[in-house]
């Protein structure tokens, strides 16, 4: 499982290889049909030590490319992002999200947004109200259309063998991330990834993650498998070990659910959503 | 163009070729960099005549691993998924669901569920309250881990050859659905996806794309670009005759905007998602 967990190229391991890494278990006995693609989806950490080389030309468009290829719902593309390149707005945009050093150390912050802003210009440009905008349902389907699209840039630049995060923490305080992006009403940041070369000093391991029989259910929803105490209490001693493994902190699965879930506090501003996106122009409505 | 959005196999063409699938413009001066997964990841269009041609064995499994790689915020993994192959319960989630016919047609419907019944099962467990789990921020987290996991899956299954289509309208009857597949409080289907062979005779296009200057901002979100008239005026020609020559209904951009958001009875069951939500067990709160 190390060699997998600090192998710096994604493509030289098998299915196989992956499967164990992430689940700390053999495959299935019915072999895992290989694919380029699938083993760089595989092969993803979260890389939080960065180097400060620049991406190289042409990466970021054909990332953006394939963030637009993403289904989108009704192909509203109800989505932009926004690139921060400039060392100074990288390092004001990190305080605003969680203080977390990547996002000054990594070359490329991008910002994700959920945009029903340019629907509603199409709407104005032709002078008609557009109520639907205005139900939770179109702002979910924008939430999910940005997401799509930076799942599929995230796997891209993965592919060129540069390292990704997510931050969540953009969603502490998204007003002051509205105003220092210069964002229109209806529009709100609701993820944030850096991007560069991952720092060979630190290599990042895989992290493992439930069994499959926890999240993936046949016909019918299967609580039983889905809250089975063996199968979890099994995957806390497993995270635990291998966080340790990593160097990391210990900690088990359990602990760090009770330590988010267990106190809003622990969301740092984002128990506050539904305020922050009325001020930015959202109605999330339709009872 | 034409032969780039019929062709079969998805990593023959080049990242220029698909550029220009996608946005009917040349490529950008610098040249894009190659790989093989932005490539397949380009090749993407919504498959929605099937071959009843089963999945082949261990491909569900690769799809589900390539799912539970990708991030989730703060691991929490706040999602599942139920793999529909009974072709009654297929039928019968399809007249749910916009009555599409090729949910009963793909020999595999995924139902991709935002689940923070797990989160709430440990709680319990453990006899601790989790508040965190009542708060918006936490239910657009868990949309947002379902999203990210299905659309690696989407990725891993169009890299072997089978195509794929979101379905919204899974969130057209929610309480249904969620009845249908024995969904415990605090699950919710957000979204569908039928997968199986492309029907050859049928095969489906490309659909073109806002150019890049509309969705993607350097530095600061820039609402004259975002919202350009000449832009949306070429994009609005442009669908309109893609689709055309694909043999779909005569439609612009604007049109379909106008005519999705302008109505909320256009959203056939979705303008009531907080109502059934909240019937099933969420609670979307902290002012």
């Amino acid at each position: 499982m190390s060699d997998v967990s600090v192998s710096p190229s994604p493509v030289l391991s098998s299915m196989n290889a992956l499967w164990q890494a992430r689940y700390g278990t053999p495959p299935p006995a019915t072999p895992l049909p290989e694919s380029p693609v699938a083993r760089s989806l595989m092969t993803h950490r979260s890389v939080r030590r960065f180097s400060p080389t620049p991406l190289p030309d042409g990466v970021l468009e054909a990332a953006v490319a394939t963030a637009q290829s993403a289904p989108t719902s009704c192909n509203l593309q109800a989505w932009s992002v926004v690139a921060v390149h400039d060392a100074a707005r990288r390092a004001r945009l990190a305080k605003l999200a969680g203080d977390q050093e990547f996002i000054t150390q990594a070359p490329l912050f991008l910002v994700w947004i959920a945009d029903l802003s340019r629907l509603e210009q199409v709407g104005r440009a032709q002078g008609r109200e557009l109520p639907g905008l205005d139900c939770l349902d179109t702002f979910m389907a924008s939430v999910m259309d940005a997401t799509l699209a930076a799942q599929n840039a995230a796997a891209a630049f993965e592919s060129y063998g540069l390292g990704t995060v997510y931050v969540g923490a953009v969603r502490n305080h998204p007003e002051a991330f509205a105003t220092e992006l210069g964002l229109p009403p209806r529009a709100v940041a609701i993820s944030g990834m850096s991007v560069g070369y991952p720092d060979r000093k630190h290599p990042t391991g895989i992290r493992p993650r439930l069994p499959q029989s926890t999240v993936l259910h046949t016909e019918r929803y299967d609580p039983a498998a889905a809250n089975d105490p063996a199968t979890i209490a099994a995957y806390d001693q497993r995270l635990h070990a291998a966080r340790v493994s990593q160097g990391l902190p210990a900690r088990d699965w359990t602990a760090s659910v009770l330590a988010r879930m267990g106190d809003v506090a622990a969301l740092h501003g984002r128990e506050h959503l539904p305020r922050s996106l009325r001020s930015l122009g959202f109605v999330l409505g339709q009872e």
